[in-house]
Formats: structure tokens, sequence, C-alpha cells
């Protein structure tokens, strides 16, 4: 197949040593040692106040302050926790979602295999939760067809309860839809199941589970699944396609599966045309700030706009789908991130739904 | 009056014997006694976690497991109260609101008549919750009229409370606008009070209470007040045409004042034209998702959109009325609920925000 | 500078003698003095729910009925405090946000100056919180340029802890952008900063905190910050241009930095345009509902919308910007409050997020 040449993920830029964790409690370290107080106490203090923020992102709570610190060391050492965590992005961390799965061919069907299983996952360093994932990552594996193709979805369920994958957004016939009870039975553990239809409406869609769906997609039984069109409009060609699934259920608030500072950046030359399909997997809004250039909606739910707009914080409910093109002419690195100033940062630094778009 | 004409509602399809309660506990019951552990203790818990269930659909919030149950026994388990809850949709309920008021004619004027009173109000099988009403239904009786229509409200408070109406989104002489202290007094327990008005800005309107709203709104004082245009516009003539209140206050997730499985169906043959009203009456949003078919987007709080839009999730804010068309070509009973999660499922299968369109 | 004489602020109404906490209580005390029960005891425990509203209006918790009133007594007793609240309208409090700063010319080049500090502020009568705000006001002083003006802002960071400013909405070279450890150092404590740039795209924007943003911008370090474009178009022309900062922090529910009664009304004469600048600066969406006439929206984030579209509710984000012209033809005072109630009424009466727009 070759319907997936326009997809040009950003070079991963993963290869810095050493985990962030080691580097905040260095800084932190090194910052209070240099303070007019006894480093020995507070450098501890400071040092759990720093493990605490790595295990309490999500919540935006902030850790007691150190008590005998001056405001003038206090102030010291939030900086340098805002600028590890910043210089350690892209942070490194086991499993990377939204992967493009490469159906195989089967007499002119495209075939894509899916296993739901129970794993662990990894959000940033040192944080792993429990995950229900598609093909051990979350997001499950990206799903890109053409429209007019014959698809076949095979699901395997290694979980211990039933399940169900409903294709939100593409207009199947009824017993493709994928709710137990009304169009198909559910699919117990340990059963595969086969999806099978011809690519209908083209556009950004989902999959997810249908079955105890509060559950199973908040723990990650989710993905991308895209249709691309015969006929794409002129509007609609871009030099990256980039797919960003939010979600803010029991893994925190993440970008594809990752907090700040492992979220991944998008990275553009000056001059490209970088097209960002926001899709929302979880149970808030999140109202998508891009600093430095605006951005066009060009779509929702897969659906041309009758006119392109322009907004630089584009409302993200959830399921829905948001497709904009951003003209990378302001070259820099440029924060992007949920709006909502608790879903982003804490006094500990940046977390959650952080990433940046870097303009080269 | 035949400005209804257009109005089809869904045949009831309220039939059934015996109550989702009975019957969940039956089923849970018979799927324990059949599991390899002792059908007497674990029959008991699970049929309590049902009960647990139907009192607290609101909160998404899980019961824990009986204790000694295996996996599959409890994934059966899940799967039969899943089924029960489907199956008994739509479950008879005591009380339906949002049905059409005819007014009486009076020298030319549409005269309404609404008493507001306490009243108990059941919100799904068993659930019976108390409630503020217009006329004893929640939603308060839909209101109908002609652009053009003169127009009399007479408001009756049985209320302990003072209480007044607000015509939201109703483009009146200030005098008419419903807000004690500004335009009015309250109108005081046992006071009746009349508005009346010649019905300007045609389109998706509502009413309800402006007084101590917060608590008054959230326990029911609120209707459809829908202003039929003099010169429809093409593109929003429909086969059928519903209303669609969402709320999420004091009786949880509601549409049209009932709990799924208690909510009630949008029946359509294939081929017809279904204008949806949707209006908001809560404290949250509700990104309301229909699966295999799209909505267009036609009008805003009653102002046509300068182009329609297409879309599958539209997210409905408090006080927002949006009407959409749906083009009824794919058969089949498609799930139509807010797309938060746990407003729409829980472990204990699908409650609160869930109806579906039938295509035939 | 003679761009600002477009704008042109609602007389302040503020004349009023005594506090409303003082109109409140004896109010009150006068209702249930007349009341069929004790005066003495009864008068008692209203003035304290009343001062209990008072210190508890953004939770919209109620507090405890006290125990012996009859019912209608209870209902006097909440129409009075309704009441008392509204005629209070707009109250008087220290500080007034939002002003318009006049900068000082530097070589062509227009000079703003801003110091961050820690202040006290008068959200309502009595209520004072701690804020962190720009010059003593909150929002910070307004600040407008025209497009292509050369502009400096410069600001002194008297905080205890480091600051940045981030020009929301502005397309600024990356150097200018305000994001601490990637497109500058922090601002330390002490220190002073400054940005200069030639403003870009016209339009509604913001500058806030971008460095422990949560809690700066919670505390208010946030103002609007308004491009003026060269060739406006013909639909921006308004007679009145008002800027409506939403927040939702750590002041409660304000526009404008203030809490209703404190709130400020927009005045009109018949006939005129008034143009509303919708900014979110809080956490929360809030659908902000206009009685009595619509909306007609114009630009979000700054750029036009490619149609004009009207509404009597508009949904707002976190970080959006919306611009709407009112055409006022419909005299009276009219509310205007967000539609979650919550944010603006408890049966204590109206508080938070409610204001008015009156049309002479």
């Amino acid at each position: 197949m070759n319907n997936n040449d326009e997809l040009k993920m950003p070079a991963a830029l993963m290869s810095k040593k050493g985990s962030r964790r080691d580097f905040l409690r260095n800084t932190a370290l090194t910052a209070l040692a240099g303070s007019a107080v006894s480093a020995c106490s507070i450098g501890e203090s400071g040092a759990q106040s720093v493990n605490a923020s790595d295990a309490d992102h999500s919540g935006g709570s902030m850790a007691p302050n150190p008590a005998p610190v001056s405001a003038a060391a206090a102030a010291e050492a939030m900086d340098k926790m805002h600028e590890a965590g910043i210089k350690s992005f892209p942070a490194r961390t086991a499993g990377k979602g939204n992967q493009l799965l490469q159906p195989r061919l089967s007499n002119g069907v495209k075939v894509f295999e899916l296993t739901a299983k129970k794993i662990s996952w990894e959000t940033a360093p040192g944080q792993t939760v429990e995950a229900w994932a598609y093909n051990d990552q979350i997001p499950g594996p990206q799903i890109r067809v053409r429209e007019g193709d014959r698809v076949r979805v095979i699901i395997k369920n290694e979980l211990t309860e039933s399940t169900a994958i409903h294709f939100h957004g593409v207009e199947l016939p009824n017993d493709q839809d994928g709710v137990p009870f009304i169009t198909q039975p559910p699919i117990k553990s340990g059963q595969t199941y086969t999806y099978e239809f011809t690519a209908p409406n083209p556009g950004s869609h989902m999959y997810h589970s249908h079955h105890n769906s509060a559950t199973q997609v908040g723990l990650g039984l989710l993905g991308a699944f895209i249709i691309e069109p015969k006929n794409p409009l002129p509007i609609e060609k871009a030099d990256i396609d980039y797919v960003l699934v939010l979600n803010d259920g029991a893994h925190g608030y993440t970008f594809n599966g990752k907090s700040f500072p492992a979220t991944e950046p998008i990275v553009a030359k000056k001059g490209q045309k970088v097209r960002i399909r926001f899709m929302n997997e979880g149970m808030m809004i999140h109202p998508m700030h891009l600093h430095g250039m605006h951005m066009t909606v060009i779509a929702k739910d897969g659906w041309a706009q009758p006119a392109p707009w322009k907004c630089d914080t584009l409302n993200v409910a959830p399921g829905e789908r948001w497709d904009v093109i951003v003209n990378c002419n302001n070259p820099g690195t440029w924060a992007f991130h949920c709006h909502i100033l608790p879903h982003a940062e804490s006094d500990h630094g940046m977390f959650g739904m952080v990433t940046a778009l870097i303009v080269k």
C-alpha cells in the first residue's frame, strides 16, 4: 500500500541519557545546597517534594512547602524544577502508542489484527500505570485505510472481561457498529471476533471499546481510525499529518498516551504545512492552545467545514475530532498545550498536556 | 390550531412487562448460580450490587466486586447486567415529560396554563426522586406557537417558595423577561402570574425558572418553548421533529427527564428526515454522539447557521440549543448518547444519557 | 495616540451609600421581624445566613435553614436576600481592574510599564482575597495598540517567585513568547524584563504569566491585550467596545475581577452597537447568556469568522476569545450571565458571574 506516503512523523528526539527524575533530584539538591539554609535537611525535603511531584502530576495539587526555606531559595528551587522538566523534554519512556499498523492483504482485503490485553504503561519517566491496550500500546495502533477499501479488523480478547469495538464516526452497516446486545454479542474473554466492511465516509475517526466503556476506554482501549479520501480537498494537503489523541482518565492528562516531558514534539521545517488531527478520548474538554502561529480549522468529525476558520485555541470535547492546518511560518520552539492550566502546569513545572511544535 | 401537524412523535414502545430491576436480579442470580462458586452467597451479593447500581447510577462509581467470584463468573455477570439493561429498553416508568400542551384560544390569544409544584418523579424503573415540576411532568409541557402569535402563559405557584418564568432565547419586552426584582416582582407561593406577548424570533427556545434558579431548574422547572417560523427554510423541513432536553442535576443524567433504559427511542422510517432540537438545561457540557449517521447542524439558539455543517458528536453547553437534521438512510438501531462515558455507562451497564435512533 | 477614541466605557454607577452587607442584614431583619415567628431568634439566624452567603458565594452551597422558621417566612427571607443583592447592584468595592493603560512614547515606541506584586483585592463588598496583580488591579490594565505599532512592555517582578509574560494569541518572534527555559530565562524576584515587538495579527488577545501559571494566572496575573486593525471590517465598528474577562479560580466566579453585585453593567443607548470581547482566563467553560437580544459572533481568537452567526448563549472555553456585536434595539435592564446556574445564583441570590446590559 502506498496511501501512507503522506505520513511523515517527526523524527524521534529521544537520545538523551539519564531520567528526568535523576536530573530533578540533582538540580534541586544543587540549588538548595547553594541557599542560605541547611543544605542537608532542606535538600532532603526538596527531593521529597520532587518525588511527590512525579507521583502526583495529574491532580495539580501542591506539595507542602518545606518550612524553613527562605522565599528566595524556594523560588530558586521551583525554577530549577521547571527548568529540569523542560530540559528533559522529550523524555524517554518505555512504549510508544499510535504507531501506524501495516495491514496484511488477503484477497484484496486489508486485514488488521488487534489483541486487547492488560499491560503496564509508562506515561512519564518513572510513572507506570495499569493499562488495557490494543497491541501493547496506548493509543492503540493507528489504522489508516482509503475510502472504498475493503477492511477487516480481527480482535482477540485477552482481557478477563468481554469487550467490543465501535468504529466511532464511521458510517457502517448496523451489524458492524460494535455495541454489545444491540448489534452483536459481546466478545468474551479468550474469543476472537472479526469486523469487515468497505471504508465509507472519509476523515479522522476513532476505534474504541463500546463495552463497559467508561472503564475500558479510560484504561486505554482506543485508537485512531483514519479513512483517507479518494479525492482530497486542496486545503487538506499537508507535509506532515499528525494524530493527537487527548485523554484524561486513569492515566492522567496525556497526549498520545504520554505526559510531558514524555510527550512527542511535532517537528517541521519552515514553510511546511502540518495537519493536526485532534481526537478527544477523555471525559473533559481540552482547549488546545498553540503559541506563535494560528490553526486553520478545516474539518469536524471528518466532515469538511463549510468554510475554514482560524483560531489559536481550539476547544475539543469528548468524542470530537477536529482537523486543523498550521502553516509553519514562524521559526522556533512553540509551546502547545491544553489551556486548562491545571492540566498543564503545577508549581513543580509543566506536566500532562504539554508538547511543542518545533519549526526549524 | 394546525401548526403542530408536523410533529410526529415516535410511537411509544412501552409494552413490556416486569421491571428492569426484576429482570436484572433474576438474570444476575441465574448467571451466578451457574458459576463455579457458591450460588447462595454470591447470588445475594450480586443482587446487592445490582441494587447499588440502580441507586448509584449518576456517580459512575463501581460497586466493590464480590470477593470470591472467579473472573469468568464476574465477566458473565457483568454481561448479563448489560444485556438486561438493553433488553429492557425502553423501560416503563411513571410519568412522561415534554408532552405537547394544547393551548385554549381566548379572543385570538393562545393561552397556556402552568402549575408549578413539588412532585415525585420516576427517572428509571424504581428510581423515584423529588422534583419541582410544571404540570406534573419533567421537562414541563412542550409549548409550541407560531411567529406572530399572541401568547399568554399563566403560571400558578404551588411551591413553598417564590418563582418566576424566563423565556430563554425569546426577545421579549423587558417586563416579560421573568427576572424577579429586575423586570417583575417574584411570584410568591400561592400566587398566579400572567405573561403575555407576541411571539417574536422563531426557533428552539426554553422556559424555566429564573428565581433561585440553580435549585429550581435543577429540580425540574424547565421546558421547551418553540416558535415556529412563518417562513421555514427548506433545510428545516423534517418528517419528525424531536425535542431532546439534556439535564444533569438532582435527577441524574437524563434525556427528557428519564435515564436509560427509561429514555425514549426516536423511531423513523428509512428515508425520513429527523430534526432534533437539543436543549441543555444542566450544568455540564454533553457532547452528543450519534452512531451510524451524521447530523447536519442547521441552527444555534434558534438562529440559522450561515451554512449547515456536519458532525457526529455535537458539544451542547448549558443554555445552548442546537438544531440538527438526520437523514435516516442507514437502517438499524443506533446508539445515541453523551460521549462523556461516565454519563452513559458503568460496569453495571448503560444508564443515564443513552437512547437510540431506530431506522426501520 | 488617538486609537482609543472608540473606547467608550459605560458610566460608573457607583454612587449608592452603604454596603450590600448592611443592606442585606437590615432587610433580612425587617422581613423576619414582620413574620409570624420570634423576631429575635430568627432575625439573628437570618443575619447569620446572610453573612454566610457573603463568605460562601462561589461554592454554591446552601447554608442550613434556620430550623423553626415557617415555609412562608423562609420564602420571604429568601426573596429579601435576592432583592437586596439586586438592589445593591452595581455595588461599590475597592479597586477597579481592566483600566486602559496609556503608554508613554519613547522614540516612536509605545511603552507600557507593569509591576507584578501581591495585593489584597475586593471581589464583592466585604470579600477580600489575596491576589497577584499587574499594577494593583485585576484584570491587569488593558493594553491597546494598533497593528504595526512598535510596542515595549516592561515588567518589574515584585513577587517572591519568578514570573514571565506570554502574549496569548499574538504571533511574535519566538524570543518574545514568554515561556521560561524555552524562549527566555525566568524573570526572578526583583528583576525587570523588557519585551519589545511590532504588533502583528490584530484582534482580542491576552497577556498573562506563563510561569507556575496555574497558580499565577489563577491569582490574577492576566489582562487584555488588544491589537486594533489598520483596516477594520465594517461589521466590527461599534459604539461601545467592552472587554469582559471571565475567571473562576482562587477569587471565585468573576467578570473583570468582580463578583455580582460588584460587577459592572454595560450601559448603552437604544440603537447603539456594543462590541463585547469575551476572554476566558479560568479553568472552566462559561456559556454566556444575554437576555432580550442576540449576539452576532464576528471573531474567534482575534480572527474574523468566515460568516457572522447569531446566538444568545456563547460557550467560552479557557484561553478562548470571542468577539460579538449586540445591536441594542430592546430597551431595559437585561440580565447577562454565565448559564452554568451554580456560577450565577444560590438560594441567597445572584452572585458571581452576573452583570447586566442596560439599554436606555
